[in-house]
């Protein structure tokens, strides 16, 4: 077992360690393991959000359009190879929901098979919209029953599918349990049954390795405000596989998407490629802020960040195992690296007071509904250090029940 | 024939010629005359960027949820009474197009009624939308022809009104003449013919007076980075009004319109009231500014700043008609006031290489495909000099021709 002093000793070696100064941490000793659900600010993104009000905006006014009209296209390429995607292959924009919407209801609408297969691990948000489309487009969205530890699997998939399903819509990583679902294998078997998947990379991008392209993936989406630090309710992605551009339409043809905006044609002609899946003009200061949370991740790159990645949540299940096991904790993350992206959720049915005695001790997890402590780890910026540090605080509240008043207290929102 | 004299003497007695301090301007001599289409920068959306960017989310990250959650609500609250909304009616969220998008197929899809009119003057955008809207339903998109100059009438909707609509959608200030429509007239005749109506106030909102609850308005959307300073791409807003809410779905069921969003249901349930028509996370950046500027026209109110447009708007016709008239421009913007928006457009041949010059010249309109140079003025920084000044400087590279150089390139994007 790891003693705290070895937890200081990988920080001292830890070839990442340097990415941290990219942040603007004003207070070291809070224990952030929340970047799964906002990540950190990065300085780059508070210098490009200060220029793009101050500079872009304030200075040179309606005349800034000339560079940002382009932006959600080159954000989206900066980001595809985080994702295994090519160029012209992602757009950032819109909200993650609305981009789930554009593209269910864009395969729905080309395609004679309308049901929807979603399965019930799923984030909610994203079943209702799925439920939503398929409901408008004539069909039924199905559910289809998964181990919420193990996430979605090929087994549980060849259990649903048949001729009458258009699309398939699954989160790569399980926004519960962390499990890492099997991008290239479920995509083959959707294919060969005929129908398209839309993946869910809200939990994966900048999280783990995958590779787009190399899957066949056809359609996907996903925040940059969790592991990409693109800041709170940054604009979304959505991929799109070039050979299938060109055979969809957004259900909202908006102008952004117009083969030629300025020339405010009468009758909507949609641009070729990506762009076809933009509405209206983007909200560009949070662009500018994802733009610089992006490109920090892009510069490092996806390798060595999954491997501290790794390292991280080994240590935090081990600890776990040796401190929190015996306090009524459950590990409810697959033990398997390989099957497990970035964070860690910790099972125990005081789960929601439990969060809230952390936060008043300087650690921040997040509370998911109804009994799961989630501990997200960004190797760009989290310590081994930090991971061993929330253990003990997490064990002491548990010891010592400081808890108890938050136990007593109504539920109330956590994000 | 006022002199420039006597237009400084105006801006020394103009009773809002404080409000220009409320703004960033770097660059005093110049003429902004784009507010319509981008706003300025307020002092106070500046602070309000830079503490969300550096307070909220660098410092107190995750935990700021508390406080962002319930801003599109506080922010539509804001807003509500400068569009003669009640409290709970406005939420500010998402793009214009995305909220027309929801409005118009919220509607279609609970009436039998499948048709929708859409005036042919009204921004391409919005058109796309509702036409892609209607063939989603089943139902088609029913083209009204107006007078561009006029915008929509009564009498042209009489025309084209018959038991199958089931929604008229217009713009109640044209995005090219603005011409502004007879909001509680067109309401009154549709609600007779059993239509609803869906306004886009896109160039009304911050610009002229108007009573949403007073017309017996149902619906209406727009945005707030125009006359509302909320910067660039800022957040959107739409209207339902409060009888109509509990009766209609949004079609992007979102977690942030759930009743419950925290509880991670396994069905949606939308929320009572106008949280319904909310989808996800917002861009919080982008939402503080937006909130600011609309703060600075909240406490004005909309009573001095439209006495001080309509001044505006005279002393520019009226020089257009003495200095500009005679040199091939033709005023293409209602001359009764009480029919004109905020922005007179004039009508020229040469009108795009003429808006590359004027920007040259540090006066900046915009222009509008085929031949619109866009003026609009922003009562809380325009000031009656510059418009003065404006007119002198167009008909300077008319009298020159100046704009020769941009007559020979290539048509660029101008927004």
């Amino acid at each position: 077992m790891l003693s705290r002093d070895q937890a200081l000793a990988r920080d001292a070696q830890d070839p990442l360690a340097h990415c941290r100064d990219e942040f603007v941490i004003t207070d070291q000793e809070l224990i952030y393991l929340d970047g799964n659900s906002l990540g950190r600010l990065t300085k780059r993104g508070a210098d490009a959000v200060e220029r793009a009000t101050q500079r872009e905006w304030g200075d040179h006014l309606v005349r800034s359009w000339h560079d940002w009209i382009g932006l959600p296209e080159q954000i989206g390429d900066d980001l595809a190879p985080l994702l295994g995607a090519g160029p012209g292959e992602v757009l950032v924009c819109d909200q993650t929901s609305v981009n789930l919407f554009k593209l269910a209801s864009a395969v729905l609408t080309e395609r004679g098979r309308k049901v929807v297969v979603a399965d019930d691990s799923n984030f909610p948000s994203d079943r209702y919209v799925l439920a939503a489309v398929a409901k408008a487009a004539g069909g039924t969205m199905r559910e289809m029953a998964v181990d919420p530890l193990a996430g979605p699997t090929v087994a549980d998939l060849a259990k649903v599918l048949d001729a009458s399903v258009g699309l398939v819509s699954l989160s790569l990583v399980s926004f519960k349990s962390g499990a890492i679902a099997d991008l290239a294998a479920i995509t083959a078997l959707a294919h060969r049954h005929g129908a398209l998947v839309l993946w869910d990379l809200s939990h994966a991008a900048g999280a783990i390795e995958f590779d787009l392209r190399g899957a066949g993936a056809d359609l996907a989406i996903g925040c940059t405000y969790k592991y990409l630090n693109g800041g709170p309710g940054a604009p979304a992605f959505l991929f799109v596989r070039r050979e299938l551009q060109n055979q969809l339409l957004s259900p909202i043809p908006g102008w952004f998407g117009h083969e030629d905006m300025f020339a405010f044609a009468g009758e909507y002609r949609p641009a070729a490629g990506i762009r076809r899946f933009s509405v209206g003009t983007p909200p560009i200061l949070s662009l500018r802020a994802a733009q610089a949370g992006i490109a920090v991740t892009a510069r490092v790159g996806m390798a060595p960040i999954r491997r501290k990645s790794v390292a991280l949540t080994e240590l935090l299940i081990a600890r776990a195992d040796a401190v929190l096991q015996p306090l009524g904790f459950t590990v409810a993350t697959p033990r398997d690296a390989e099957r497990r992206g970035s964070h860690v959720s910790l099972a125990h049915p005081e789960a929601y007071a439990i969060t809230q005695a952390m936060i008043a001790r300087k650690v921040v997890p997040d509370f998911r509904a109804p009994n799961l402590i989630r501990l997200g780890v960004a190797p760009l910026y989290t310590r081994f250090s930090e991971i061993w540090d929330a253990v003990e605080v997490i064990a002491e509240i548990a010891r010592t029940r400081a808890h108890e008043p938050w136990l007593r207290a109504a539920r109330t929102r956590v994000t």
